[in-house]
């Protein structure tokens, strides 16, 4: 099977260049002393887990029940749910738990702590601390710590911290300033429950960025990112990866040709409506255009609008292409982990057209 | 099962809002003495085709093979594929005419015309106008369009165009401006190719706003909408219908609390990504939240931010609310094809809390 045959629109995964990826951040980690629990939010694959788990202990995060449940049913166990518990997950969580699972759960509210405490075969539980995105969890230095430490009692395994916000950097060395105050915000979280008297195992932290350009973990015991496996504009942006490493593009067909421009069968729901881009120095609209071979030979031809089904690419002047209708090309997504999630499968190929496998990934929740 | 037991996120589709809204749409094309052709792109659901089939002749308009192929398994064979075709999606229609079915297809290229035109079994096939959009098509006063017409000889069907720039309008009578200009168009269309010895049977048009909001579609032989069925933020804030007339809504529980705002499981990819909204009157950010019963009692509490799995809902400090941790709530989607495009199934309610049935969806390509 080869690219050029695939009915269009669906994904192509580059296995070279994610392994690239794995190879990046693994020695980044390393560096820093921090074993690694992949985020399998973004590639939502057993295939890619498998990969992404060389050389780590064998945890992973992830983003839904639906993703813990389909990791369970490959073989994995210990699992982070890195999205705050509710009383109706916790029930789901606990069934798993009893099927052979070993799922970690997160809260930061007190009543929850309470309600996990009180289950009769509650799941070990982490607090978690917001470092600065101001998302979710409680800050290091709160009272509500010291409170959801009490309620959780021997649940407590732990606190886990995600610095999201890194994504509004753009550079390395703002990059490592994100990553120190995440490092400072989850030890600090860790040191103020120890002196209560409550055991911390686990102190977990991470986002794509800050694993990487890192200087210092100390402290930490686990990281946690997904998007670095795959890459994407934005995170080619703000510098987390080279332009070279986005392992994920969408394979579409020419559909209409007009001056300047050509309309192609990816159109909002294959690409995503991400617009993430649009915050970092180049706005690539709705992705950027590379030939059947994953080459920037259409130079910065951008997808400028996105329909359900039509996207519009505007062509590039100095990189003139005369594609006829049906002809094949591949976009680099703005955001990896929203276009993949539209899709089904990959068709994985090694650098070239030819394609060497197809990997299933688990959506919905 | 009721809405309060179902796991978060999931659609919850209200069938008394789409009648009302299915209704609406039936009696404006009425008024018109225009069928419709019902475009399913939004519902992709044989359950919601059957309704909105209602009355009509029993044709429908698709946006991807998968759907033709789906509703083929349904016993609807009437369809029209209303993307650019190309030389491989061609090979796939004909094998599904083959199977049944008696899927039309448009193009606006003369080298597709040429292809389709020497197929030994080709389909029915209209010239694809442009109205205004300027996304595809050709112009109705242009050479190309006769040059198309005599190229596909025998597989001409007919002319369609889609007036989508009519997103743009911000009140009835702008849509009713859109409506003449696409009706105009596309009748021109029609009448020069007839003029060169075509014939012209079918001559498509419509939107959803302008089928709404027409005043004359005469001379057009059928109309074609899909997102009126559901309704969403975006099409109320163009007056496509009453803000009390969306029919899907996301269901969602509460995640994290913080003081003016709470955080729920739906995110990014339940919610989609589109901004829509953004260009309207009134900016939705990723959504508005409603209660369970899908009442405005927030008042104006939006989604202001969308993680992948985490959404911010920001309060209306004129409707405080205290929801605990797992409490559910429903968000009304800035443009309902995209929000819908993640989920696998409908629950459908009939104006309470109480699921009357699952409907299903075919996603993908």
């Amino acid at each position: 099977m080869n690219l050029a045959d695939l009915p269009t629109p669906c994904l192509v995964l580059d296995r070279s260049i994610l392994a690239r990826n794995l190879k990046t951040m693994a020695s980044a980690v390393a560096r820093l002393g921090v074993p690694l629990r992949p985020h399998m939010k973004t590639a939502k694959s057993i295939d890619v887990a498998r990969l992404a788990l060389e050389g780590q202990p064998g945890g992973i995060t992830v983003s839904t029940l639906a993703e813990a449940e389909y990791f369970l049913g490959h073989g994995i166990t210990d699992m982070l749910y890195a999205v705050g518990i509710t009383p109706q997950k916790l029930e789901q969580v606990v069934r798993l738990n009893a099927s052979g699972a070993r799922i970690i759960v997160i809260t930061d509210d007190p009543t929850m702590a309470g309600i996990i405490a009180d289950h009769p075969t509650p799941p070990r539980t982490l607090i978690e601390i917001d470092s600065g995105e101001d998302r979710a969890g409680v800050h290091p230095d709160s009272d509500l710590l010291l409170d959801l430490g009490a309620r959780l009692g021997p649940s407590l395994a732990g606190v886990m911290t995600h610095a999201g916000h890194s994504y509004t950097g753009r550079s390395v060395r703002e990059m490592e300033g994100f990553a120190q105050a995440e490092r400072d915000a989850i030890t600090r979280a860790a040191s103020r429950l120890r002196s209560a008297g409550h055991p911390v195992g686990i102190v977990s932290a991470g986002s794509s960025p800050t694993a990487r350009h890192a200087e210092n973990f100390a402290g930490v015991t686990e990281l946690r990112a997904g998007v670095y496996m795959f890459g994407d504009l934005f995170q080619a942006e703000i510098e987390t990866h080279g332009k070279d490493a986005i392992a994920v593009t969408v394979l579409a067909s020419v559909i209409g040709r007009r001056p300047g421009r050509i309309l192609v069968d990816a159109g909002g729901l294959a690409l995503s409506k991400d617009r993430s881009t649009e915050a970092a120095p180049h706005d690539y609209g709705f992705g950027l255009a590379l030939d059947l071979d994953g080459q920037p030979s259409l130079g910065s031809a951008i997808v400028r609008r996105a329909y359900q089904e039509h996207g519009v690419i505007e062509l590039d002047p100095r990189h003139p292409v005369d594609l006829p209708i049906g002809a094949k090309l591949r976009i680099a997504p703005n955001h990896t982990c929203m276009t993949v999630a539209a899709h089904d499968r990959y068709f994985v190929v090694n650098g070239g057209r030819e394609v060497a496998a197809i990997w299933h990934r688990v959506n919905g929740w």
